[in-house]
């Protein structure tokens, strides 16, 4: 890590008010999360920002098994013509995707270094995959006879790869990572309650781990995956009034069955088509943890998801006093990680404290405690929180009842921080001037009412570049007028400007 | 899952003994561990052959974190130049690779299905990462100033892609799964000590979880890894009397530093390039656990890999008879679950227990209890052990005492099995006569002299197929004769047939 003064480190972070956008990237390169590669639009997630993604990981992961998934692997290349096969798919995915035509490379006969060796080339290209629905289908075909082969509950951890023009690390990038669940089903019904499940299990995680409230709903048919009969999301709100789409649950009825022929006998012994969902979360979510909490002094991140929860430093003048400190701090680390936390004590010499502190203020680290020779002598330790930014001294023999609460404090606290922004920043509007103003000034979510149609959709979109993020599911019913053309609608949709 | 009935599930095994290669393919299938795909040589891993993959990656980076390694994601795809900056790198990998050359796909205006877009070629091509040192080494050039940046202790889960022609489920597969270690030193000492205690953790993995016997040693420079000046290896000795190379620990120099231009000011303000090592296992680890200990009636796992560690399974001739062994049998599962164990109660009623038992036999579940009326009624449980196909009875108020110290029991025994074997196939040969004949009969490991050059190492190599799988680090010095070349040797090397 290079060296900063920590007097100047807050410079190195661009004013969250003044360019939200440099801020963003500023963060997620001062606190070490992720850099971009030498591959276009491809980023490199160095090890604090893996970190992070790891909990994410084993948590998801617990959540998938604790509702009876599993996981597999399937292959990273597909064969183009599998992309022709699925009608709709084919518009969504078949167009920005990395493909490849060789196989071999070669020195250049002229000493010009490496080249592609014109021989070797493929008789059908292979497509990276973007998502995997038609390969996973292709397979489920041999694994799908008789409905006792279903229902089939599969979710894949992996990379995929979508050719986009305009990239931001975590939230667009060429390559990310994700899993993506693909699950199977004999009746309709069943497949339509995993989609719900779904959708449900991201939005516990979100709200639970992450302490961000989601809203969860329909997409509209604009919006809904490439194949899907219905697209259920979770919103987010960023703290810039844009909204982030953080996960979506697909019911695909039976879309891909038909596209590769799989069928099964039921029961009754009749041949039917295998219901389908697929639902996915990515590295994206990184992206919400940050613009969902951070602050000018770095990352905040939840108890639940930090790498590092608890971070101890000593305060010393005199070289002398370390060993007293180092004994103190410990044992307090011994005690904390017998609770299950996770604790670092910080004790290089080639950082001042106040260095220390601005560095794991700007990795978000939830608690810092800092402990003096005054401290010992007093038997207390500073305790500091950085959703809030506080300071107190608690005795300490108190410290292995207090941290753990903490904890769990700085956790809800900052989903109702967070809770407390989305309401302040959600808007029931009834006319368009109204809409506008608020796109133009502050952003947030509008729920506003529509009337329905995919033209009124696009002509918002064009003239404000605000969509239709989901028709939640709890918005109730209540007729009014579109905020557009005026014509009838029967609830209110939520509209925001996208990530 | 399909029901086969299990008299004849034996059947679809193909006899070890008559047909190693086609029972190996038959078992990877018939347990449900993997399949091949619809794109050539690359896999699709099913649920039950991911999670034995899952048991060996916990317990991997449990061991890489203990030892002071974090995990990071460099990207999928490398810039073809990088490739030419190594000169020994460029030989052994850019050859077999998948080359992405377009980024786009299109409708076919003569409504051919979709066609790649010509107008949508790279300036460079991609190549689909086969081993990560050229764009890891590139990011660190950006990473590392000082001595306070070092070392850097990193490791990456991820897939990665070769060319392969011949490929072999699990063994060789176009695309496999893997982790990479890449960390970069200060000192040549450093990078050395790392090297070792790489390849130490890789053989401790492999004796302590997969009951594995293997030899560490260095590679002869003919095997080595293109870049490395020096590769350590595990090689583990197969049913079939092949070699397998389970993993290997490259200790790299400064030739990666140099390609990259990689270089930092030590302590006494020198600039000096850095020193490297990688390291890397894969899901050939599969293909190890099996070759390893399976027999003709299927998987034999270890218990600490076996994603079910024991299976229950209810004896009844009337249904009336099921609540009661339900009662005892969720009684038991309860208990060894506390205990850390993974219990599956199997009591789906549309298979036969004779079925059952083939299945989980097959499946390679250390421990099978099973329970009827009778059994209740003398409060006793039959115990069946995979490894060794032996039953008992014991009281069932012994169980939770009992089963643990069983599979403990279970794994030391697979160990020290393997090891005998190993042992009985394991020559010390003088001579080139003896030398052909048992490459010829039984195969196996092969001790004997070689005169360290490289010709010798070929010639055999033409003439046997046998190669040096490594020189034993515990190989003592002894003056002898070159097994092929009479020519003076000073200890004696390891040969064998590898897969």
């Amino acid at each position: 890590m290079k060296q900063i003064p920590y007097q100047k480190m807050a410079k190195f972070l661009t004013n969250r008010d003044e360019n939200y956008s440099q801020w963003y990237n500023d963060l997620v390169i001062k606190a070490d999360l992720a850099e971009n590669s030498a591959v276009r639009g491809c980023m490199v997630i160095k090890p604090y920002g893996y970190a992070i993604w790891e909990k994410i990981q084993a948590e998801l992961d617990r959540l998938f098994k604790a509702t009876g998934h599993v996981n597999a692997y399937f292959p990273l290349l597909i064969p183009k013509s599998f992309f022709s096969k699925e009608a709709a798919h084919v518009k969504g995915f078949a167009k920005e995707c990395a493909v490849v035509t060789h196989y071999r490379l070669k020195n250049d006969e002229n000493g010009k270094g490496i080249i592609v060796d014109p021989t070797a080339k493929l008789e059908e290209e292979l497509i990276i995959r973007p998502t995997s629905e038609t390969i996973i289908w292709h397979s489920y075909k041999n694994w799908i006879h008789s409905y006792r082969d279903l229902p089939i509950l599969i979710n894949q951890w992996a990379n995929v790869v979508r050719w986009e023009m305009r990239t931001r690390l975590f939230l667009r990038t060429t390559e990310f990572l994700w899993q993506e669940g693909h699950t199977a089903h004999a009746t309709r019904e069943e497949a339509e309650e995993e989609t719900e499940k779904m959708i449900n299990v991201y939005a516990s995680f979100a709200e639970n781990s992450m302490a961000l409230p989601v809203i969860k709903g329909y997409k509209s048919e604009n919006e809904r995956f490439a194949g899907a009969l219905d697209t259920f999301a979770i919103e987010a709100l960023m703290q810039d009034g844009k909204a982030l789409q953080a996960g979506t649950s697909h019911f695909l009825g039976q879309n891909f069955a038909k596209a590769f022929d799989v069928q099964f006998t039921d029961k009754t012994g009749k041949l039917d088509y295998v219901w389908a969902t697929s639902w996915g979360v990515s590295t994206r979510l990184m992206g919400a943890i940050i613009m969902g909490h951070a602050d000018n002094h770095g990352l905040v991140l939840p108890p639940k998801l930090a790498p590092i929860q608890v971070v101890i430093i000593p305060i010393y003048k005199n070289i002398n006093q370390i060993g007293a400190l180092s004994d103190a701090a410990i044992k307090i680390k011994a005690g904390l990680e017998a609770l299950g936390i996770t604790v670092k004590y910080d004790d290089r010499d080639n950082n001042k404290p106040g260095w220390k502190f601005a560095d794991y203020e700007l990795k978000g680290v939830p608690v810092r405690l800092a402990i003096g020779p005054r401290d010992i002598e007093n038997s207390t330790i500073e305790v500091a929180r950085r959703d809030n930014l506080t300071k107190e001294t608690i005795p300490i023999d108190k410290v292995h009842e207090y941290i753990p609460k903490l904890l769990d404090d700085i956790q809800s606290n900052m989903y109702n921080k967070a809770l407390n922004f989305r309401k302040e920043n959600t808007f029931y509007v009834d006319n368009w001037s109204e809409f506008l103003k608020i796109l133009d000034n502050q952003g947030g979510f509008i729920m506003a009412h529509w009337d329905g149609t995919a033209e009124t959709e696009e002509k918002i979109k064009e003239e404000t570049k605000a969509t239709i993020r989901c028709i939640p599911f709890d918005s109730p019913e209540e007729p009014g007028k579109c905020i557009y053309s005026g014509k009838p609608s029967r609830r209110r949709v939520l509209f925001a400007i996208s990530y």
